[in-house]
């Protein structure tokens, strides 16, 4: 059953934006969608921030250019689900400097007439924060119950609630960390040099001509490597052969592992554009909860919500020991947490794989938020 | 101190050779170099097999050039080293497809008059194993004392034992593995379509027009993040920006792990031909240890030799998991197994970068096989 989409839609931050850089975007438009519906006391309302490569249709139903189409988090969204939108409204807009609806890199800058490429300024995840916050306000949601995320999703969730402390009942942060290590922003490294290497990249400018297809194919073809887990590419794939017995002895794709890596790169580059990949890799790369403080603790100090952590076992590019910094960070600073690193061979896909595991934790956690929320409004009438 | 290097030279193979994919090569050059002396009885010669990017130069001393320069494993390779040359004569040679003296993709087709290119016919690491068997052959050196090698040139030595049990009373597999998983695959793959995907690669034929160095040089930087570990990207690079207090928000190299990346890039274009790069991943690619054997056990059963495998801890590239299956397998087809796993932080590198501890296993173990030999020609004698 889909979700019932109530708006698609789009908002205009009205008098532009400036952003953390400093600097000033002066048109924005925020593509979102909303499912389920508001409550009279606007109290269950649940924000969603999509990851790297997501957009706003988090869950099924019509998305916003009319047509029915899965949402990527279906199986944790919809109606009955983990995030239930027969008793939550959810919130879910593409992020700025994203591709899929909101002003990004690919969209017309007001000033030139001409996209804006490379000159869009680069954003940051408090900036998809404040944002999103302007979005709320537009919504006339003044408090949410929780805000929600995965992978990139989580930093945008864990920089709202540090940016908003008073706007979040609670804090869902999946597969996500406080800030990239070495490795992880070597890897977004290696993407964008091969995207800005290829000769179709032309600066930036590449909206009339074709995008470097090849450069983020390549970007793409890093990313899932990293995103699955070595077991699991064992046992996806092993050393399997395709259509044939032996070798080939040419340089082509003979390992299962190496067609299937392919078909990501050329199915990503007919939905994604090579800027966003960039601004978004780099928005992840700069992205440190502590930054401005000096430690963790006195990072997520002010934050006055209840917060769920979730991990995977074989998550290699968010992995535990980072979530684990952030919970003890969380609980020395007097916040209440929960905290699961959930058992899974899936690697850092698992957030979008593992949906039972996770609504074990997501349904119980999200209720018991709102079900604090009843008995504080309950006391406030009294 | 420089190993004595007493001959860098040059091996023609007369006739030519078959291999195993069947294709033949009429005319093979091997470059090789020997550190130390052969003994009379001709029973302290080792041969050491390079990995990827190596070549014959393994110990200090004057190169197949003539110029002084360190060997690339010149802490474990010299006079009184882990594998000390005043003690064994030395034999390493680059392999067949590289590109340091040896002939390869770059070398030039007699039958042509230019080079290669991509119609130099795909290498295997059994055929690396046979060529250098021709060239012990011309050095006059029936058995070997021990065939060693890290990465790549672990495989070549297992290779090396199984196709020739009888000439090897020892086998110093390091670092390595008897077959590569489909994650390495995928990182191999993803490094071979930036180079075949580089305008300037030319289908190979850029012997004339300069390399495709934005390709080898994203496939030199995905390659080192494999080398290193999280841990000791961690403990070396972190967050730390370059030359900066905050961030340029441009898209440039600001972390300094992105630097790092950048300029072991830009070095290795200088000095590895994008060729031989596809030529060794395919390669390492294609070695099974246990290919046409009903398994592995029964794979490595004839090989006669003494075994010392050491793995890494933190080298997930050629993980532990992968040497204790390989030591499982010998020792249930009842060879003399002895393995370590050394506790590292280095990941892959650690073989290039831990002689100590490499030394503590492979001085005494050498010495042992040395010793066990002489007893053997005593009893011979007797």
């Amino acid at each position: 059953m889909a979700a019932k989409n109530d708006s698609p839609g789009s908002f205009s931050l009205p008098g532009g934006h400036t952003l953390l850089s400093g600097q000033r975007l002066e048109s924005i438009e925020v593509a979102f969608e909303t499912f389920g519906k508001l409550d009279a006391q606007g109290s269950n309302a649940v924000l969603i921030f999509h990851a790297l490569s997501g957009d706003s249709h988090v869950a099924n139903g019509p998305d916003v250019t009319g047509r029915p189409r899965d949402g990527w988090w279906a199986d944790l969204v919809g109606p009955g689900r983990a995030i239930d939108t027969t008793r939550y409204f959810v919130v879910c807009a593409n992020v700025i400097g994203g591709c899929s609806g909101t002003t990004g890199p690919g969209s017309i800058d007001p000033a030139t007439g001409a996209s804006y490429g490379t000159r869009f300024p680069l954003v940051t995840i408090e900036d998809m924060a404040d944002i999103q916050a302007a979005l709320l306000d537009s919504l006339g949601i003044a408090r949410l119950l929780a805000v929600v995320g995965g992978s990139m999703g989580g930093m945008q969730a864990l920089a709202f609630a540090q940016r908003f402390p008073d706007r979040c009942a609670s804090v869902l942060a999946i597969a996500t960390t406080w800030r990239l290590g070495a490795q992880a922003i070597a890897f977004n490294e290696v993407g964008r040099t091969a995207i800005l290497g290829d000769p179709a990249f032309l600066g930036g400018d590449y909206y009339g001509s074709g995008q470097p297809e090849s450069g983020l194919a390549i970007a793409r073809m890093i990313g899932h490597i990293t995103y699955l887990s070595d077991d699991s590419m064992r046992e996806k794939f092993g050393r399997r052969l395709r259509e044939r017995e032996g070798h080939a002895f040419e340089f082509v794709s003979e390992f299962e592992v190496e067609s299937y890596l392919a078909y990501q790169g050329r199915k990503f580059v007919e939905r994604f554009d090579a800027n966003t990949y960039l601004y978004m890799t780099k928005a992840m790369d700069y992205f440190d909860l502590s930054a401005g403080f000096p430690d963790l603790v006195d990072a997520v100090r002010g934050i006055d919500a209840r917060f769920l952590v979730l991990s995977f076992s074989s998550d290699w590019l968010f992995p535990t020991y980072q979530a684990r910094e952030l919970v003890d960070a969380l609980q020395a600073a007097g916040s209440e947490v929960s905290f699961a690193e959930i058992e899974s061979p899936y690697g850092h896909d698992a957030f979008l794989l593992e949906p039972a595991e996770q609504t074990r934790f997501i349904a119980p956690f999200l209720a018991s938020v709102y079900a604090d929320g009843r008995d504080t409004r309950g006391d406030d009438a009294r």
